[in-house]
C-alpha cells in the first residue's frame, strides 16, 4: 500500500509551508511515498521563543493525534524540534524533527558542521538542544544572519547574509553547514556555490530519513 | 538527469551483496535514483579484523576512484565503516558508511539505541568508532549473537540469537536496535515483531541519507 | 521590602501543593522571604507525559506572566522542569525548576547521586533532561518505586518501595539520592534513617536557591 | 533547636572575612539559622597557589574537627574549594565549597556562565576543578581582573576591571557571571547594573545551599 | 652529565619503598639515569584518606623544594597523585604521579582499562581524579581487593584477591589492568599469567615517562 | 635476554628515519633495550592523506608479522597512528603509535597541550583521532607550520614557523606542545628555548613507554 508522509509546518506562515513543499519535490518519486505538507493554523506566524515552541505542542499534538492512522511518518518542520518528544508518545510511527534530522544527516557528509541561524540569541537554546540530543561533539559553531524567522524572504541582502554566515562557519572549521530554519531553503544553492561547503537542508534530510523509516516497516 | 547510487559490499561474499540488493528494493522508485550494488572482488569473504578493514581500503578506494564520475553517491556496505574517511578524500560526492548512517538515523527514532553485533569482541572497536564519530552519548549497549560474519545465514537458530540479543538490549534500556552487520537484514522483521523495538537496518538508512544527499545537490 | 517567592505546583493535585507547602515551612523565617504555594488549576492531576509537560506551559506561563510583578522568584514544582526555559523569557527574575535545583544542590553534598523516580520509564526522559542541563557526569543511576505520580500517597508500602529504590541506588554507587517528584517529600526522613544516604528534597533545595537569589538582587 | 552554620575563611585576611560576614547579613533571618564567620589564623594571607590550597587543609581540617559537634553545616570560603573533599571525611554534616556552590547555583539562573577570576593563570586550575566536579558543560569562559587575591580592594579601578571582565564574558556568550573569589563581593551590584548579567556571589549561594541542607536534616 | 630521578614514597612505610625500589631495577641501565627511592618520613604509614593525601603535601613539597636542584625529575609514588599539582609549582622539572602515569601509559597498550584498587570505597575518589585528568573515557571499571593499603602483603590470599579483581575487570570489558597502589607490584606477574590481561605497574610506567622526560631536556 | 624495540618509519623517507634514529640515541643505554629504526620501503615518501594512512597498513602489518618473534615492542613512527589498531591484532607485544604516545605522555607534564602540525587541514583528522583515543579533554589547540610532511627540512624559515606555531598555542592556553610529526624533532630545543613551553617529541615519548612496557613483561 502506498506510504504517506505528513510534513507539518508548526507555524502559520503558509508561504513557508509552500517553500518546504517545493523543496520536497526532489524527494517525491512516481512509485514512492506521498509527501504532504500542511500548515498548523493555530501556530504563531513564526516560532521565535521557547514559550511559543512549548505552546505550539498543544495544537501540534492534537493534529498528529487526529491524523495518526492516516500517515506513516510525521516530520515537524521547525528547527527547534518543538513537540517532537511529545508527539512520539502519541504514535509509534516515526516523528522526525528538523534539528535532529539535519544534524544527524550532516554527520554523514562532513566531519564538522556549523549552523546558519536566524539570530545570535538562538545559539544558546540550540546548543542546549544539541546537548540533549547528544549531537554536539562535532559542532564547529553557530552563526546568525540576523533576520528573524518572521522576516525571512528571498532577497539578495538576506542571501548575502546567509552566504557570509556560512563563510564564517567555514573559517571556524565547519566542513558543512545546516540551514537552521525551514525558511532558508532558497539560499542553499548559492551558499554551496560561493563557499564550496556542504549545505544540508534539514527538510530534505528529514524526508530522506522518513523514506528509510517507512520502507523499513513495510 | 537520473541519479545513480553505488552500494559497495567491501567483502567478497556475493550472497551478502545479493541480500543488500534485495533489501534496497524498498528504496528504489520508478522516477528515483538508481541503486546498484557491487561486490568488491578483492575483499576478504568477511571483514572480521581491523587489519582487514584497513587493507580493504586499497581496492575499495581504487574502485571508487575508477567510478567517481559515474555515480552520484557511494555507500560502503560494512558496519566497521572501512575506507569511509579515505574515500571522502577521493570524491566530493557523498560517501556513506553503515555504522555512521545506522546510528545517526536511529537517533531520529529512539532516544537510546543498542547494536546487535556478531561477536562480543566486536564491541571494543565499535565503541571506539562511535567515540570517533561523536555518536556514543545515547548508546545503551552492544549485544552479540556470537555468529561470525562469515557464518551468517538465515536459520532459525541465528534468528533466535538475534532476537535474544535485541531483547537483552531492550532490558538494558535501548528503545531501538541497529543491525550491526549488512548481513543481518533478514532478521529485521522478526526482531521487531518479537521485541516491539525499533529495528534500524543500516543499509536502508544509508540509502535514505543518500537519496537526500543526491537530491540536495542537483 | 519583604521578598516573596511563588512556588507553583503545575499539576492540579492540591494535596501535593499542600505537602510542598508543609515541607517549605522549614524555609520560612520570621524576617525572611515569604513563600507562597499555589496550584495550577489548569494543570492535569499529575504530569506523566512529555505532552502534558509541554502543554502545561500555556497556563503556567500565563500565571507567571500575570504575577511577574508581584513576586521576586518563581519555583516550578515539578521534577520534569516543564516550562522553566519558557518562563525565563517572561521574567528576568529567578525561575527555578526542581530537577535542576535538586541535582545541582545534591552535587554540593555527595560526589555521586541517584534519583528515586516514579516509573522505570521515566528514566529516559530524565537522562535526556540531565544531558541538556549538563548535570549528568556524576549520576550513579535512576531507580523507580513503580507508583505513578497520580497514585503517590504516604503508605507503608510506598515508603518501603522508596527506601528500597534508594538502597539500590546506594549499591550502584550513589552517595545521595534526590526525590524525583515533589510528592515524595514525606519519605525523606525514613530513607535517610534506613539507608544512611543523603536525601535531597528538590523543593527545599529550590527554596534555598531562591533565598540566595532574592538576597543577591537586594 | 537553633541551627548554626560556620563559614570559614581559610586565609588569614580578616578584612576578607569581614566582607563575607557583611555579605551574609542578607541570609540571616530572625528565626533562621545562625551564620558565624571565622578566619583561619594559620592560613596564608591569600591562597594563591595549589600548594597553599593543599597545605591549608591541615589547620582547616583541624578546625572543623574541633568544631564538628558545634555546627550544623560548614562553608569553606575560598573559590579553589581547598579541603572540601577532606573535610567531608571528618563530618557527615554538609561541607560546602565556594566554586561548587557558586557554579551549581548559577546553573539555575543562567544557561551559560562565566567566571571573573583574579589572574589569567588561575584559569587552568579552575577548569581542572570544574572538570573534576562535572560542572564544565555550560562554561562560557573565564576572564581575569589581573589583581591578585592579596591586593583585592574596593577601588574604582578594580571595580572597573571587574565590570570589564564580566562584559567580556557576556561577549563570549555567558548569561551570568560568578565572582571567582570571596573578596569580590563588593563589585556585585555594579557588575549587574553595568552589564545586565546575572551576578552570582558564591558566598551567598553557599549560604542558600546550607540553609536548605540544615533544614532537610531537622 | 648523569641524570637522576627521585622517586618519593609519600607514606612512611619503608617496605613499600623497598618494593618500589626493587621494581625499578628493571628501569636502571648502566649508562642511564640514576633512580633513587626515598621514604617521606613525615608521611602516614599508608595514605588512606583525602585528608591524608592533602596533608602530606606539606612535607612532600618541602622535600621536593630542598632537592629541586639535585634531581632531574620527580615521581610521587602514590596512586592518589597527592601533591602533584602543588609540586609542579615548585619546580619546572617533571613531576609525575602514579595514577596519571599508569593510566596514560595503559592507553598505549589496551583500548579499555580497569583499576585494581584496595577498597571499594576508593572508587569514588579515583573516578573524580580521572575526570579531573580527562582520562576517564576508556575506563572499564574499578574492582577492589578489600585489603587496606596498610595491610598489603605478598600472601597467597591477597594475590588471589588481586587476580580475582583483575578477572572481574576483564569480564567488565577491560583489556588491561592498572595496579592501583604502589604496594601491589608483587602481584603483577601472577595477574598476567592467570588472566592474560595487560598489567600496568604505575611505578614502572612513571619511570618510563621520566626517562623520556629527562632525555628530552638534554 | 636483551630486549629489542623496533621503530618503523611507515613512510619511505630514509632521512626521516635517520632523524628518528639520532633522536632515539638519548634512549639507548649500555645495558638497556636495543632500539632499531627501519624504513618501510613500500610506504609513500610522506603520509599525507587518510587513504595513504590506511593503505600503508598492508606492508606495515606484513613487516610486523614477519618480525613479531624478533622484537619485544614496536613503535609506528607516524603521528596519524596508521595501522596501530591492526598491528595490535597481529602481536600481543606492545605496539605504540606516536599520537597516542605523545599526547598521553604530555598529560604528565602539562595540564593543557597543543599540537604543532604540518598543515591546517590536518586538524580535523587529528581531532577525530584524539576523540577516538579519548584524549581530547585537555587539548588547547592545533596550529600549523604550513609545510607539508614531504617538504620538512631543518631550515631557519621552518624553525621559525614551528616556533611561531608553538607561541600561538601558548597564547591559546597550552602549557606544552607536541611535535605533530616525526620529522619535527630538530626544532624541539629551539621551541623550548624561545617559548618556555614543554616540548614533547612523540618519538622519545614512545620510546619511554616502550622501555616501561618491555621491562614490565620481563
Amino acid at each position: 500500500m502506498e506510504k504517506h508522509i505528513l510534513v507539518i509546518n508548526p507555524n502559520s506562515n503558509a508561504s513557508m509551508t509552500a517553500a518546504m513543499d517545493r523543496s520536497l519535490d526532489k524527494m517525491r518519486y512516481a512509485g514512492g511515498p506521498k509527501i504532504t505538507c500542511v500548515t498548523l493554523a493555530e501556530g504563531p506566524f513564526g516560532i521565535e521563543t521557547q514559550r511559543q515552541a512549548d505552546e505550539v505542542t498543544v495544537p501540534l499534538c492534537a493534529l498528529i493525534d487526529r491524523n495518526k492512522d492516516k500517515y506513516d511518518a510525521f516530520v515537524i518542520g521547525c528547527f527547534g524540534d518543538p513537540g517532537v518528544a511529545a508527539a512520539r508518545e502519541i504514535t509509534s510511527k516515526p516523528v522526525i524533527g528538523l534539528c535532529e534530522a539535519g544534524v544527524s544527516a550532516a554527520l554523514n557528509f562532513c566531519e564538522t558542521y556549523g549552523i546558519v541561524t536566524n539570530l545570535a540569541s538562538d545559539a544558546i537554546g540550540e546548543i542546549r538542544l544539541l546537548r540533549a540530543q547528544g549531537l554536539d561533539a562535532r559542532l564547529a559553531g553557530i552563526e546568525a544572519i540576523e533576520v528573524p524567522v518572521t522576516a525571512l524572504a528571498d532577497t539578495p541582502e538576506i542571501r548575502a547574509s546567509a552566504v557570509a554566515a556560512a563563510r564564517r562557519l567555514g573559517e571556524r572549521g565547519a566542513q558543512g553547514v545546516i540551514l537552521g530554519c525551514a525558511g532558508m531553503t532558497a539560499y542553499s544553492r548559492q551558499i554551496r556555490e560561493e563557499t564550496g561547503l556542504w549545505v544540508i537542508d534539514p527538510v530534505v534530510a528529514a524526508a530522506g530519513l522518513a523514506l528509510a523509516a517507512v520502507a523499513s516497516v513495510e
